[in-house]
């Protein structure tokens, strides 16, 4: 049987419930899809949705940003969250309006950021962020944040403790009696991202595009 | 000069201070190119990120969803929202671990969504939601919405009046002393996406795929 979240409260999920999975897998491989995420919190009594990189690490979630920045202090504080990841792969064309939909992988997890303060747990956080928006970048020669570096950056986990996905695949859903309707009905699907790569202008010749590029997925 | 659209509120912006945009014609170009966007509000004290497709119709937002779905009930309530649109663009590898970023043009918009109760007000609203998602499908002979499935969809405007825009694109911005690191430096750029169109298995043999589907892009 598949391992499952607990989640401690489950009553906010209602609108979920139809299409929802709180299998750990799903929502694991979910969040391993992407490396962008949206955060939501409130700031000052105002809802803020906040795009921002993550990475998944066991099951704890990464973010980082400016120390200083407004949003990220709000975060770092503990502010109740919802983050939500969300993939958007068709648009579901049905023989009614009311039918058409969208083919979707997203998940929400429910919780509150800590923030990292210890240098060497800051570093290693940042590793993780790193490989995962871009693996193989952190074995290249880049020079590592230096002790300013890591002290101006914020670096946020949260514990993947209440979380829950929801998925829509396939064909359209239409009435029986639309089904002789002369239209076409089907699915348009994003194919896979494919991608350029740009060297920076000012740079050195001698340095040939490193292979790990192509793992890069976003 | 560029239109500006009137911020009221400009405080809860100062992390985008930085890359930030008030103009109007960005705001709309960026709202545009996409059709999913993530709402932020709150439901019984908790923050929800819910993301749905949305049109910008005029200098308004049109999302839509189950009537009886608890979120959208929320929403259509008057909840306090932040909606935001964000196109995730290219992983921006510098010569440090610090410089590291991605290039992304978002938009955030505040305001509270309003409920369409009247049926023709909702059926021309979910018409250009249609448009956006899928150009050229409310002119097919696919079935119009009944009384009962209009009433059932619970379709939602917010006025575009407080709204700013962040973008970052170009290559990394490295420190001087960084410059002559022998390591890759540069932008892995997403290139626009491709589509494959799948023929829904219970669909007519005789319905050829329409030429309009071209013009699907998320």
């Amino acid at each position: 049987m598949a391992e499952t979240l607990p989640i401690t409260d489950n009553t906010r999920f209602s609108r979920l419930r139809k299409r929802a999975s709180y299998d750990k897998a799903v929502i694991n491989q979910i969040l391993d899809a992407g490396i962008l995420c949206h955060v939501g919190f409130e700031d000052n009594g105002h809802p803020v949705v906040l795009p921002t990189a993550y990475v998944r690490s066991q099951q704890q979630l990464i973010i980082h940003g400016a120390a200083n920045g407004r949003f990220f202090k709000c975060l770092a504080e503990g502010a109740l969250c919802c983050v939500t990841v969300s993939h958007l792969d068709g648009i579901v064309l049905a023989r009614s309006a009311f039918h058409h939909s969208v083919n979707y992988r997203c998940v929400m997890l429910f919780g509150r950021f800590k923030a990292l303060t210890e240098l060497n747990a800051k570093r290693i956080a940042l590793d993780h962020l790193m490989e995962g928006c871009s693996p193989g970048r952190i074995d290249d020669n880049i020079r590592p944040a230096s002790e300013k570096e890591l002290n101006a950056t914020a670096v946020l986990m949260m514990d993947i403790t209440e979380a829950s996905a929801k998925v829509r695949q396939g064909p359209p859903n239409d009435d029986e009696k639309d089904m002789d309707l002369p239209v076409w009905a089907g699915v348009v699907q994003r194919m896979p991202s494919q991608y350029q790569f740009i060297s920076a202008p000012d740079g050195l010749a001698s340095i040939a595009q490193p292979d790990y590029l192509s793992k890069i997925k976003f």
